[in-house]
């Protein structure tokens, strides 16, 4: 099918990955009482769904290594879901016993960033998931799946659209209760996007409703391949306060798509209503200090540069 | 009208303005011997319509006082059409002398800026124009038609797209070939781009050929709106390499839409082919060392951070 107005959805769902994909990306230790006031000022603003931390080894994401204080220390809104990236089953453990009741797994389209990023082939990182999915089910927990490198690999280049199709497969077969497609190094346009989702949409084995997007604007061209995402039918978009996480791939770059330029975006849409800007702007705000360069959101520069 | 996919127009015209627009707005002065191996090295990456300065008072806009110098030097490539903005029958003089063959003029559709901005009103900055044109057009000069604020005014806020028809209308009865409808402060949407754009297509005065776009990425929204421009069947866009030009009105915000940024899209689209987009990356490594910034695009910044 070709994108077109008429295909946007009626209500976008914004998955907030500021605090476990963004903070895991800058080269910084943020106080945990901070992680806190940012994770609370994002729900005040409106976003329902938030990534908060990940049960990572604290050895390998330092930067993550305070993940059940944060988990536990949350004051939660009502209606909110509090999620955390989870590795394997000792992670679990310890996002269960931290009161999480949403997780993430994380794995890649192309076999050579796998074995770069968690020296494991996708086949093995899918049957490390196995039992992590399983237990998680269990304990009625919902579970979300990252493919990253779904447009393009840092080591490999261009990346087939049938292996995305082929590891979306393997983590629903999982029970994955929902994909997000990552564009992890930014390289997505337009064009890519259609040809990605259409060969979701032909196969018809996983409902649209299932499918999230996950862009990075290093090259600009995120907020594009959302407008062309929404005219697909996709309702669920990724994005990071302040675009907080750079590119590890390209040092000084941009990384993941802000939440205050996709929130413009949707706004502008008629999307997004009950979200506040200017509290997304603040909850950026808390966070700017600490890092070692200025965000990367237009929106949230431009909102600081007014008088 | 609906923006769909198959609209897209089969080329598209970029008039690069960044060695005018740009530069006007960064608080430097630039060598002209730089300028000119910058103009020189935006031909040679494949870029056919360049803005190469502006013909205005050097006591108001200083950076652009050596436009006679700029015109006269270029070494110019076969094709490609250097032109310049002349704001009255003096700079029309001076333009003419140095062999521009190319001109535009600048107005607004707010009547509040085009009072700060040139202390005229809009229908005296008309007024002011028709010699100039009828002089130029007399010499077979072709003439393009600035409409800025045509999505929203710093002192006024939204602006009604029936003014920026208005101003169109007026600008077109004085003989302007080509418009650019202007996003001079960076806040449209893709919805406010299909309005404005659906009211010139019903009006049915204007052909869609003669009507170019001008993105601030102010707010990051510059491609999601080209994107839908193109929809809409747009084929002509404004761009600034590198993203020269900042924002006057949010300082240490973004500005112009960046050449990179947009050449990145239009290729993934299949567009913009000639284009040598690592030429323009190349041509904003030229001006960079004298800014007091880094470069806003966002192409640029990842291409300057690949190991």
């Amino acid at each position: 099918m070709e994108p077109t107005w008429t295909n946007l959805p009626v209500a976008v769902k914004i998955v907030e990955v500021g605090p476990r994909d963004g903070l895991q990306n800058e080269q910084i230790q943020i106080p945990t009482a901070i992680k806190l006031r940012f994770i609370e000022q994002l729900a005040d603003a409106g976003l329902s769904v938030i990534e908060a931390t990940s049960f990572v080894s604290p050895h390998a994401i330092p930067q993550l290594s305070d993940a059940s204080e944060v988990m536990q220390n949350i004051q939660r809104k009502a209606g909110v879901e509090y999620s955390a990236l989870v590795p394997n089953l000792k992670g679990l453990e310890r996002a269960l016993a931290a009161g999480t009741r949403s997780i993430a797994v994380f794995t890649a389209a192309s076999e050579s960033f796998t074995r770069h990023n968690i020296n494991a082939s996708i086949a093995e990182s899918l049957a490390n998931f196995r039992p992590v999915i399983e237990r998680a089910r269990a304990d009625g927990i919902a579970v979300r799946g990252y493919i990253s490198t779904a447009f393009g690999c840092p080591y490999e280049g261009a990346i087939a659209p049938q292996q995305v199709l082929h590891v979306a497969h393997a983590l629903i077969e999982l029970g994955v209760e929902e994909l997000s497609l990552g564009d992890t190094i930014g390289v997505a346009t337009p064009r890519a996007v259609i040809d990605l989702l259409n060969l979701f949409l032909d196969d018809q084995s996983i409902p649209l409703e299932q499918i999230g997007v996950h862009f990075h604007d290093t090259r600009g061209t995120a907020l594009a391949n959302v407008l062309t995402a929404l005219q697909m039918g996709v309702s669920i978009i990724d994005s990071s306060a302040g675009g907080l996480g750079g590119c590890p791939y390209a040092p000084g770059a941009a990384g993941n798509l802000a939440t205050e330029d996709l929130i413009y975006l949707l706004q502008g849409l008629g999307l997004a209503a009950t979200i506040d800007l200017a509290k997304v702007v603040a909850a950026t705000s808390i966070i700017a200090p600490y890092l070692t360069h200025e965000p990367t959101s237009k929106y949230y520069r431009a909102a600081k540069a007014q008088p």
